[in-house]
């Protein structure tokens, strides 16, 4: 199944994404995190109802808009070259703010504060029921779904200091879609995560480089927190995003950002700046 | 204007706390958050009702128990030694969960794969108007109140990585109390703080030796982030905290740590074993 976060004539909604059209499902429960906390009541039933909207007649949210937290890796991928031996010992945790989060086709935001606007493509894990203390075995049993996230990051507010908070969460920068898939509709892994930027490809890996993988890190994190339905773990990015390069690359406004990833699709977000994007001001 | 969050026979509620007991507005708002996001409608009149149940009948709950966001600054105080003149040029903040919070006389949670949690006390700031981009000439018309915070921190975990998110996020480990009052009831700064533990003075500084003053935070947050009504700001702690005496001090369970400001009473917390506080599971 694939779900969407969307608005219709300015109008905040959710549903089943059908290769037709969406199944607008916001007469049945508020939001999709609901729906997942819920435990999907009749899903497979509300999905074969007829569709609502084409895909092209709404406007994309979020996946989650509203995730009762956002547990983002930093880097988190083996170079090809690296000594796998050498991992780190623990992950680089960090949060991000929901209110900082984009949907798909939405403009990613570069503040007036900055000219250091950077994209770090990366598969993002929702939660389907909840826990704390979630084994490693355990730990796939409590992914609802899956979904790409542009990580946009402003690169010297990032560095102000050695945590990365301010950096991360600007408004406007966080992008999660285009759609949420189940993991039964997914492709075999690995899968393949590439970002370019205007048609240029800069990164490439696929998730069997993942430093720290998805059981790990939901052990980890419930170790910590209790993990609720509709939370994002977003698994952290892999080399080549721009301030990696020499000389390093940043966004401006008309840069277009795509992520891909096998069997999520592309999600795509034309970089704006702040004083053109006042509805985020 | 005193306000606090609690619970009474199982059941959320909030009110206006005066010195006979508590004015219970549960039936008016559903949270102290959104009182204060509808502007504290009739807020004169409502406080002058009769009281409905006395603080020492109630389970009191962090006063904002359900924060959109928690921004909490590092060390912000100058030790009575240092040259003002060598300030650093950003604040280091970082953010924690609602779901880590704990109100007035809770159990701080002493997780059970650490033995290093340690106190910090510090004086949070509750937003009332929201605003992006906040001068600092503006900011402290946007302080709705203040009260304590003891940021637990679970040191361990927080030095994992360069990122402190996970030893800052454990559950059980934010307390924040023991109630709220407005600018209004405040004494004249500057505002002294004293954390002890088991009675022995372990903190002690006042507000005017802050690094990063509350105008400052509130317009250097309110660049990257919309601040929204019932968004707390924890402004950080002073020196005396456990891991950074010699020898290193760490909480075990039956350790009571009191912090106490000007103004605002004292925020009391024992600590107990995860393993003995269940609900935290």
């Amino acid at each position: 199944m694939r779900y969407v976060s969307f608005a219709v004539d300015g109008q905040a909604s959710w549903g089943v994404l059908r290769d037709e059209g969406i199944v607008d499902l916001g007469a049945v429960m508020p939001d999709l995190r609901s729906f997942i906390a819920e435990g999907c009541p009749n899903a497979a039933e509300l999905a074969a109802r007829p569709v609502n909207h084409l895909l092209a007649d709404v406007e994309l949210s979020p996946v989650i808009p509203n995730p009762s937290k956002i547990v983002m890796a930093a880097v988190n991928y083996f170079k090809a070259d690296d000594d796998r031996t050498k991992a780190p010992d623990y992950p680089v945790l960090f949060l991000r703010l929901a209110e900082s989060q984009i949907g798909h086709e939405a403009p990613l935001v570069l503040p007036r504060c900055s000219s250091k606007l950077d994209f770090e493509g990366e598969l993002a894990v929702v939660i389907g029921q909840g826990g704390r203390h979630i084994t490693r075995e355990e730990a796939m049993d409590h992914v609802f779904g899956y979904a790409i996230y542009n990580d946009g990051s402003v690169r010297d507010w990032q560095k102000h200091s050695h945590q990365f908070t301010p950096g991360k969460n600007f408004s406007g920068t966080g992008a999660f879609g285009p759609w949420l898939v189940t993991p039964d509709e997914m492709p075999a892994a690995p899968l393949t995560l590439v970002t370019r930027v205007n048609g240029v490809e800069k990164q490439r890996a696929d998730t069997s480089q993942m430093i720290f993988d998805i059981p790990y890190l939901i052990n980890y994190i419930s170790t910590f927190t209790r993990l609720v339905p509709g939370d994002v773990i977003v698994t952290g990015t892999c080399t080549g995003f721009g301030s990696s390069r020499r000389p390093q690359e940043f966004l401006a406004p008309g840069d277009v950002v795509e992520v891909e990833i096998d069997g999520l699709g592309v999600l795509r977000n034309e970089v704006r700046a702040e004083e053109d994007a006042a509805f985020f001001n």
